[in-house]
């Protein structure tokens, strides 16, 4: 039976965090779930972010699911690239993966978007580009200074995580996959990635391609979101483009990912999109439902593509019976999201 | 009486910047304007994009008005960074302006935003960042493959379009400036930026600020645009944010813009954001407004604020009486335009 390791992490994330494994535990049953306490209160308790003990002891287990962390009073970067950063690359996961549908009965924010209408993953390269730290600078604090950030793409990386996006099109019904780069200016990461892609389009003949710049793929996100099956992008890109897809969907507090390590020779780590919010943490009135669909995903990824299914299935009824404005309770939530998923 | 280079470009370009000159005529006759045939008719006839004899032109001119470069035939790069990056680069044009309001008359994308809610501007750098050009590849085309972009900035070149921003927010009427970046992943470049935007802050008790990660940005922009008044930003933020601001005010149709050079050293460059929409052009159907606007937005920087204003208001009339989803006629919004800003 599958053991995950659980990072409840900061502010809200305890509360999302526990009715997942609520929902996990009616889905299926004998998951073992080993709590690592990490996060912001840690480091203000001890002053460590990740030590090498517990990487290793996360490296032992099937998948991670974590809540949030975070907080205002740790400085920016600490905890980010300590911690969240430092899994996806120790872990090498490659596929940062976003669902994105807008639900029946969630009020999205454009007047002209039918719920179903809305139904596209993105595909973003979880290991690469200006996520991966290469960046300085000289003269700090003087009018001098000079600040770099470099974005590093290799063949090798761009071309897995284009093939797991055909893949992907391949089990899904439009069977279609954008590309988006800005290769207008960015020639260089911008020519590796529209050749790789082109070389991978070539041996699938069944799916469909087309490419756009990040900036006009931003644009329709917001005009036409309905035109994207699997989107395809760069980290940075892909951070973007997927706070637009969960905005014109109903927001992040129903945006779930998934950072997967395809191979399986790491654990993959599943995490709802929203932060910490520590403006409404320990009230018991955050939507669990990111959380939750982030379970799903785990356990798609653990092979348990039914109880995946069961969960979806969960919160789509929850969803459709919401009262647009009506105030939520998170274990409420939880209670009927894992009765609907275990009926 | 000024001297104006017109680039009309490809495309829909001539036809929106004829009307840009229409009405710039009506409200200032007198403007003299010479013709420079650039863009990818050119350098599909010559092998030209920008000669150096060109340039040195332009730069005696007070302004350049462009309506749009490009064509799916020229490759990727070749003109953006040949032609249209080359200008905004040899003209040091760091403030690159952005307007966008959600006029009264134009049916914008949200449900919960009314027209007059949505006022905003974006000032982008546009010397700096990824677009410095500051990248290369090894092993092309192999599977060692390694492809780099660099993003270079300085605090000289950060701090100025800093300071242009709280100017601008200290002539509006809320007095508020956003800094969008991405401080907690991108922590050289995040740091000058914030420390930078502390210092010109400081200078600036009158004026109220506030900090975003670029992803939290782009998904407010859709969610509460109304938020916004000055937002300052990177280059390639900046590129991707103001995509997304022109969406949820109408389109990009509409979406005027200012590479600007506010010393008066070089020429300033003002140019729609929309591309050069080879599918209508030449059919008289492309809407000219966001070409207008780009020449109101010349007029005041070159200290017609009078006649900028006159512009700007005949473009409300002109959105005000429309009919949502009325086909227009190229020419006859021009000559609607320069009646109204006329009289
Ligand atoms: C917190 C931050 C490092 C992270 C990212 O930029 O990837 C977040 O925005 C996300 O999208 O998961
Ligand atoms: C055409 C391209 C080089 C340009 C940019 O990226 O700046 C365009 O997208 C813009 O926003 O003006």
């Amino acid at each position: 039976m599958a053991r995950i390791a659980v990072v409840a992490g900061d502010g809200i994330g305890p509360e999302v965090v526990g009715q997942a494994r609520k929902v996990i535990d009616s889905v299926l049953p004998g998951v073992t779930a080993t709590e690592y306490d990490l996060g912001a209160a840690r480091y203000h308790r001890t002053g460590e972010v990740l030590p090498d003990s517990v990487l290793d002891e996360l490296a032992g287990h099937d998948a991670i699911l974590l809540g949030a962390v975070g907080d205002p009073t740790v400085p920016p970067g600490v905890l980010e690239r300590g911690l969240l950063l430092k899994l996806r690359f120790a872990f090498d996961q490659y596929v940062n993966l976003r669902p994105s549908r807008l639900w029946p009965g969630v009020p999205g924010p454009l007047a002209a978007v039918k719920p179903g209408e809305v139904d596209l993953v993105v595909v973003r390269e979880g290991t690469e580009g200006l996520y991966a730290g290469a960046g300085g600078s000289l003269h700090r604090g003087t009018p001098a200074e000079v600040a770099t950030e470099e974005s590093l793409n290799t063949r090798h990386g761009v071309e897995r995580v284009i093939r797991d996006a055909f893949a992907r099109a391949r089990r899904r019904e439009r069977r279609k996959v954008t590309l988006v780069h800005k290769t207008n200016v960015l020639t260089h990461a911008g020519s590796l990635w529209a050749r790789a892609f082109e070389a991978v389009a070539a041996e699938h003949p069944d799916v469909a391609t087309e490419y756009q710049h990040v900036d006009a793929a931003a644009m329709f996100l917001v005009t036409q979101p309905q035109r994207y099956d699997v989107v395809v992008t760069d980290n940075l890109f892909g951070d973007i483009l997927t706070d637009i897809a969960a905005a014109v969907t109903g927001g992040i507090g129903l945006a779930a990912s998934g950072c997967i390590n395809p191979e399986g020779r790491y654990p993959s780590m599943f995490e709802p999109v929203h932060g910490s919010a520590p403006d409404i943490a320990g009230r018991g009135v955050a939507d669990p439902v990111a959380a939750v669909l982030s379970a799903a995903l785990l356990l798609d990824q653990l092979g348990h593509a039914d109880a995946a299914a069961r969960v979806t299935a969960a919160v789509a009824t929850e969803l459709a019976g919401r009262t647009p404005g009506a105030p939520l309770r998170t274990e409420e939530v939880g209670d009927r999201l894992a009765g609907y998923a275990v009926a």
